[in-house]
């Protein structure tokens, strides 16, 4: 049995991994830290998990072999470079190590980075497209919820270069993706019934969405994001929109068929990724570690429409983060993963 | 592997019997009926059931052992009854097994009892309360999700015989529990945002409480149900009143003290009932087994106050039907029922 | 014009009162303080306010005939009795002058009264109790959202004397009653979705409740109240229960025939008390400023049931003030109140 | 007083209408119909226009000055064509009217339309875009409520010239726009806590965004239009982009300033359009007949983004036609329409 600890498992993305990570068979959570509630017990914060008898403590306590931190950036780069320097193998959920370039990461997140080397170690762990690098990697960073969408609608897209390099992509996410921090952004009497854009001047998480698009294509993407708050807990959907390149296929009609084909032969092998034949909800992934994809051409402009869900704390996060220590532990990727979506 | 059926899939309890079947290491769904959607793949109509491969059938296709029914009541008498002629074990989710006499049957749901005989026979599934004659049962009348509630909430008060048989419960439900009929009172513009109690002049489920608590006690309780409609998907809390017998304690801070321990030693072996130290929450079962229960005595009042929280689709329908399942196959009774609720 | 002030305006009773006495045609608002955003223009703060052109001032400016107070309990009181000392007539939204009994005060709100006479001086501003007290007052204690709702519900069974002095009120209410300052209780992803009972050692608003009920009878009730959580913004729904006093009525059936027509005579001349002949749903109070009741007798338990809603921040808390203020200044009773409710 | 009758009124559409019209000073409405509840008091059916004392007919039943119709499209023609032949003013909210081209209604409602002469007389009932004939016209046609959000958002732009005539448009919608129908796509249990688009071979609002913004410009837009529902009951925001014509400003900073400005010039002198200084949320037109509209420019990209908000059954429907009715009349164009948002 692997020990694992959790930094803030007091969060939202720290408690589902508890969550989740109370029935993997191949590790044992045996530390927990907290940034409210240190010295209670966590059955006591959070009764769901009354079954896991674990105190929350201020630091990690006891010996582990990889650590999950659910801390926001900044504060989880100071917690984890100790860690990663005493050989400790690392998921990180913040931000602090999804970015390549150390200036990027100052541009965004106002401070610079505490140790730029582990930037270029780091892997972006989002699974399906960096898999090759992840049984080996010490230090995964885990995606943010929202380019876990866009990146996963696009990806098929971008490699085949079938698309103009000029992006749209409009997502909208449940209330549980701005974390467990009171605001008066997630005041109950505040944004139910209510809808809102966000973050318009520009979302953090655009930077690693170009980062990574780019990374798959010739040519760098132009991507205008856009970040919606739906009075919902849980679930993200991404429309995204590109022109689809002059001449790359015969006719519109032609263009849906292929690219659909495209996707399922790049999704094939996938266990969390599907294409699905009709445009998916963001209901059928609650709680569960899938990403359905649905692409599509719209034949009056030529364009390329792919809508895609997900769970923003499971394969948005903590999910995806098992997923990811699966197969840094050399487990099946799919282990204590293969829960069904709660309906209705 | 044990083969079962689902008779009428299509609905909510049929579908969350799925779900819940589809990690039961010990059974198999091998035939599935729908009221609509016959023909249908069932993940076509349920995508978030993908990885069920099996085709909703007009009538149970293929050879079962135990067969659930998900069939409104008289619809799930009729299908049921032939099953059982066949000597089919049969868990019926329905009302239709549930009321030992034929006449209240009739009364409150204005049709004969088909065979009557049965009713006599059938073990009313609430585990907790008729554990004993559930293993050699063959046919179990799964408990209404209302009556689910308020039975475990007054079970130990009424049988330790220290309340008034004057009892007022209030019970508030998700709008699941109306199930997958389309009604205007399930309209999401009508019910979201809103509040209502509904069956003011008598709710279906009152006999079924009645019936239950009056075998516990000596003298027939006198009870005044009311049930709510809240705008949520999923959750029953019942708060339930009811006075102190006079003398029964000497004062009012010790009948608190000593209620909650006859509460904790009632359920001490329980699995899926859970006696809290603090007032539960709807969201504290959401998908999960659990049944909370929450005792304590105004002391203003010298009343005793329970409060109960359940999933109206679990341990209200589909996970109580496996629970029983569980034991009339002489399985481990928590099988396939370990999952956490999902929390936020 | 009458120049009003509201105190705390930032908050869910004063915004609510804005948004009201914008359209009254007889008053004018001319100053409004607020605990925080002070400073800022008040159609910043709430961009539904857009017409209102007014600065949020550390405290009153302007000369004002008559002040709204928004505030806390305790912070009321501070603010509103040099105001009072000056001869400004006040409504007082909070708790600080609702209980006769200052000892009562102080046992439930933790901090002595600062101004005891006051109490005997303040009129109970549930105007359908005390209308006859309202034109004269100098200080209104406006009533909890929760009283509202209970005592509208049982005043004219009380007043007639036909049931027992032993009353369950369970009540639920939306979010939005909470306030708008954070926690993790209003936090959107916790309650919604999720359903709770609260305050059950006791909750502020049971003395409110006990000494109306009490003015209006014999005997003192005895009140087990309990308040609930409901995932919505607006809008309370009580259910109260109690048993007929034998021998009041020759039968259930005829109790239940009288009991509606003791409630129709007692709220005949109410213009925002309607007794419904269905049971009522909050949706349709929401927004405007009506109570309905709904009175039956529970044939099989011969106990009264009566259902009551509201919308808790206007008959709950602003519109309610607007009632007195309409009657402090000789004005119709319903003026900027006649709103018919949003539906759907 | 003018006598306006209502088709439909048991719609949302039209009892949004009879709750607007209620409290209009110049207008009394004699007559609804309603496809079901005919023979029903109003106000059995809907509690919250319970001070409306008429009855529900089969057909309009007195005479009327003035016919608004809630009745879906075909319906709808059917119904108000004897009207138009007779001389009656008609505000239609249906979609029978909108498109000049009937070749075009054809194909998109699968239907011949009944008199396509009438479809150049009728005027786009967008108040803001087709003032100058709405006094002198006879047929209203009053726009889909997507449409409203989008062109609104988008006309100052297209008219100016400022932007390429590729268009995305990605709209949000509550619940409510699908009307009182019952589907299990508006089912509570399937629809809350879910997202998802629809509609994406092509939503029957596209043609109507065109043709209208193909009329403000010199070349047709190519309008990528999608359309998402979300857990919500009133409201719609639409996010629209698009590229700034290259060279048409010095910079991005500047572009933003002067597109800013140019919106703000362009609705000047409009009630009902408000250019945001900050993005708007739909929370600020619950209930009010405001579109609110924020444009910026994208500085990465060069786009075009504007937000635009609206209550789906006020300016986008009711409020809208009551808008129209009131030019129609002569009356001032914001009587019965100056209701500020209802907030929490």
């Amino acid at each position: 049995m692997t020990k694992v600890g959790i930094l803030n498992v007091t969060g939202y993305a720290g408690s589902e991994l508890a969550r989740i990570l109370h029935h993997h068979p191949e590790v044992i959570i045996s530390s927990v830290t907290g940034r409210s509630a240190s010295g209670q017990k966590l059955n006591e914060v959070f009764p769901h998990l009354a079954d896991i008898d674990l105190v929350i403590e201020p630091e990690l306590g006891a010996s582990v072999d990889l650590v999950f931190s659910g801390l926001p950036h900044r504060a989880s780069a100071e917690k984890v470079i100790p860690l990663l320097d005493d050989g400790i193998k690392v998921v990180d959920i913040s931000a602090d190590f999804r970015l390549k370039d150390p200036e990027t990461y100052e541009q965004w997140y106002q401070t610079e980075h505490p140790r730029p080397e582990y930037l270029k170690e780091a892997v972006y762990g989002l699974t399906e497209i960096h898999r090759a690098d992840i049984p080996k990697a010490r230090l995964i960073a885990n995606p943010g919820c929202y380019p876990s969408s866009a990146i996963l609608a696009l990806a098929p897209a971008i490699k085949e270069g079938i698309i103009e390099p000029d992006i749209v992509i409009d997502s909208k996410s449940g209330v549980s993706g701005a974390g467990r921090g009171l605001s008066l952004t997630t005041h109950f009497a505040e944004v139910n019934e209510n809808l809102m854009a966000y973050s318009v001047e520009g979302h953090r998480h655009l930077p690693e969405i170009v980062q990574e698009l780019g990374r798959l294509s010739t040519s760098p993407p132009a991507v205008m994001f856009l970040a919606h708050l739906v009075p919902m807990t849980r679930g993200i959907l991404s429309s995204c929109y590109a022109r689809l390149k002059d001449g790359a296929f015969p006719s519109s009609q032609e263009a849906r068929e292929t690219v659909v084909e495209l996707y399922r032969e790049f999704y094939k092998n996938e266990s969390f990724v599907k294409v699905c034949s009709s445009p998916p909800q963001t209901k059928q992934t609650w709680g569960n570690n899938l990403c359905l994809v649905y692409p599509t051409v719209d034949v009056r402009t030529g364009r390329l429409v792919v809508i895609s869900c997900l769970d923003n704390l499971v394969k948005g996060a903590a999910g995806q983060a098992v997923q990811n220590m699966n197969l840094m532990l050399d487990l099946h990727e799919a282990t204590a993963l293969e829960m069904l979506a709660i309906y209705p």
